[in-house]
């Protein structure tokens, strides 16, 4: 709705992003102007197209949705989605009443409506695309609800990079007509989704939304990232979807009762999401840390007990047992053979990396194990094979014992890429700073430390 | 020192290190197995050396370190750098006793000693590497110095990804002989140091540092990261570097008395130094944020106020000139015209992207303007060119008023480097997400607002 024959049109944009995805549906361009757009015939209204027609992308300026809508009613089509803007979100009077309007003539031609003001669904079991965006990421077990397609997009985006597979997103704009309440409880039974992730800015149905959250949270764990935490972020979201205000305490307050991780970033919520893809279920403080791979990892160590220290979590010392393993391993200098480990630069020495790691993931004090790997780093020394099975190593750890990894990225590259792609299908994460990993993993505590007490 | 024909020992990888990197001093490898190493001459011992020697880089083992200070008094040297580990971070007897030797050696034979347990000494101007790696940033004005080698090194490694550009850079480890306040001194009187930056465990003469910040800060901005801000933190400081504990209260509020920006993470650290080293002096908390250049603009603008109000930056509203300005250059539906800015997506046609710009620098109530161009993607729907015009609009602002880029790394490369090295070159930072550039701005502010009130 809305395809054109000039390509910069948003309308053509999501048309070539479902072709280059390889949506399987049939597609339909509906243009006034007839003719054929990206080889397909295209229609004048939606009431011109011969077969039974589904979805309905809406990418129009918004006087002429109310028309549309009509031929949609005629022709029982099931959803129609909304790129096109201008509605509640502008604070003008004109806005508000055609999105009233839309809602009615939803109800009266049996039809939802997803946005108005979104980038739609993105499902890439059914190879439909973000948008305009033609890519897509591995099908999996994160279902994600937003009310900005931006954060959505870059939600996908990082997932593309860090390899959070998606079940379905969706970006639901103003949600005038199915809202987030609704999004929420199709991904509460959805069967492919196993994680649930959302960025909000407002909430029409309070006490419903939080009845149901608390509910699913039991069995799937839920994070929530909310927008206008801060009194301008407010004002701003009140322009943005039309949300009004809720205090941050006050959310914070309910998520907690229910259960509800609250992350405060987009790094945040991406990461912990990530954790629970990864490692769920998983309960467990007591944190060994392995620094130095290549050397100088003393300030690593020091500065790795602090982040996880900030957020709770412990590193204990290793038991003597372990200690006295560990001593005819390790050379004696630049080593500290205390946890924070530091391994003073022989990481790279597989014999001596493995003899460690299984040492260390044997210590019964410990739960969760962070390597400072720095791939980047070690790449200008190591080869890509020695990675790689250094990996391998930790790999095996990961059998026994959950075993993330830090790595700050600086020159990065494919071949920094390859190295993380193998750790993720591992069900290893790989996260950029130890600040990051440690948040992540001390979200995840929460919520089973939650759910288990309940 | 320390250099042998097995090319995988740290002697070798520094020797390496400088010769690929150009070093234009003359190199001597000492080691008792006589012979060439690297197509130069080896020398059994110091003494042996024909030519005057100023610097000696120590990576032998530490029970033979003190004979080789007895060569290096005879023959006169000025410096000798240890990688050598080994002493009194151990915690045994012996290793401080070693340690009061070599000083006591210093003492006596005139010389000063760098570490022990430390990569050296980085200097870009006198193509002088850091340790093993041989690569090279360009000079510039920010000194570093730092108790730990690793962080060190991933700073450098920051650096060349971001373009810090370093005077000069020292991990000084246990720093028996110079020690933080030392390298402090020599930074506050060296020419081509303008920002100082330092990590550091702990302090043995904490009264003289901060004296000595108190006055530096006045004329070079000094920026401190501490390890060891939590108890578990300190106790590892303690095995690393045998810093004794200070605890976070008294080091938060001396450094603040002392006009010290105090950072929480190498992130922190990183962004501030960046920050400084492109837009100091600068003092101005209104900030006008840009958002939506390729769609979505709604969830940034909300989370990116969220951002600047949490430490305490403004984003005030537009004059009413600004959007009246600005109402003619953007298209009505899905664009926001109130500050936050949201372009709605047309961020990609640089007629309406240059006069946009100049409407908001133009603006007398913005001191800064922050613009969310997530680079990759981007570039996923624009050419390198476009995003390069682009980016020539943004440089030109940079001439009126200070403008920072956040762009958040997704699929990266080569592209987006050079992109951002354009940037970096006409002094615009890139951060890679909203908070952070925030966060550094805000410890800018604070720098110039505390000074000025001195």
């Amino acid at each position: 709705m809305g395809a054109s024959p000039n390509p910069a049109k948003f309308g053509n944009r999501y048309l070539e992003a479902l072709i280059k995805a390889g949506f399987k549906g049939r597609l339909y361009p509906v243009n006034p102007s007839d003719g054929e757009i990206m080889g397909l015939k295209a229609y004048p209204t939606v009431q011109d197209i011969p077969d039974p027609v589904e979805y309905v992308i809406v990418c129009i300026p918004a006087q002429h949705v109310l028309g549309v809508l009509d031929d949609c009613a005629a022709r029982g089509v099931k959803v129609v989605q909304f790129f096109t803007a201008g509605f509640s979100e502008t604070g003008e009077e004109e806005g508000r009443r055609l999105e009233t309007e839309m809602v009615k003539k939803s109800r009266e031609g049996g039809f939802r409506i997803i946005g108005p003001n979104c980038i739609g669904v993105y499902s890439p079991a059914h190879l439909m695309p973000y948008g305009p965006t033609p890519l897509l990421g591995e099908v999996g077990s994160v279902g994600f609800i937003s009310q900005s397609g931006g954060h959505a997009g870059r939600v996908i985006g990082i997932g593309l990079r860090r390899w959070i597979h998606f079940s379905k997103v969706v970006s639901f704009g103003n949600g005038c007509d199915l809202d987030s309440v609704d999004y929420l409880e199709y991904l509460a039974v959805d069967p492919d989704t196993k994680i649930i992730g959302a960025y909000l800015e407002g909430m029409r149905q309070g006490r419903r939304f939080f009845q149901l959250a608390k509910e699913v949270s039991k069995s799937k764990p839920m994070i929530i990232w909310k927008g206008g935490k801060t009194e301008p972020g407010a004002e701003a979201a009140k322009s943005h979807t039309g949300s009004l205000a809720i205090s941050d305490n006050i959310w914070t307050a309910v998520l907690k009762q229910a259960g509800v991780i609250k992350v405060d970033s987009l790094e945040e919520l991406a990461d912990t999401m990530l954790t629970f893809q990864h490692y769920a279920p998983f309960l467990g403080e007591n944190v060994a840390i392995v620094a130095g791979l290549s050397g100088g990892g003393g300030g690593e160590s020091v500065s790795s007990t602090d982040a996880c220290a900030s957020v709770g979590l412990n590193v204990p010392p290793f038991t003597d047992e372990t200690r006295k393993k560990l001593k005819p391993i390790l050379p004696p200098a630049g080593c500290i053979l205390r946890n924070p480990l530091d391994m003073g630069g022989v990481g790279g020495v597989l014999e001596i990396l493995a003899k460690t790691m299984e040492t260390v993931v044997a210590d019964p004090r410990i739960d969760v194990i962070i390597v400072n790997e720095h791939l980047d780093q070690l790449l200008m020394g190591l080869s890509k094979e020695t990675l790689n099975e250094m990996n391998d190593i930790f790999i095996r750890v990961r059998e026994k014992k959950p075993i993330v990894i830090v790595s700050s990225p600086t020159l990065g590259g494919a071949e920094t890429m390859s190295l993380e792609k193998k750790l993720a299908d591992a069900w290893v994460t790989v996260y950029p700073s130890l600040d990051r990993a440690a948040r992540a993993i001390a979200n995840m505590n929460w919520y089973y430390r939650f759910h288990r007490g309940n």
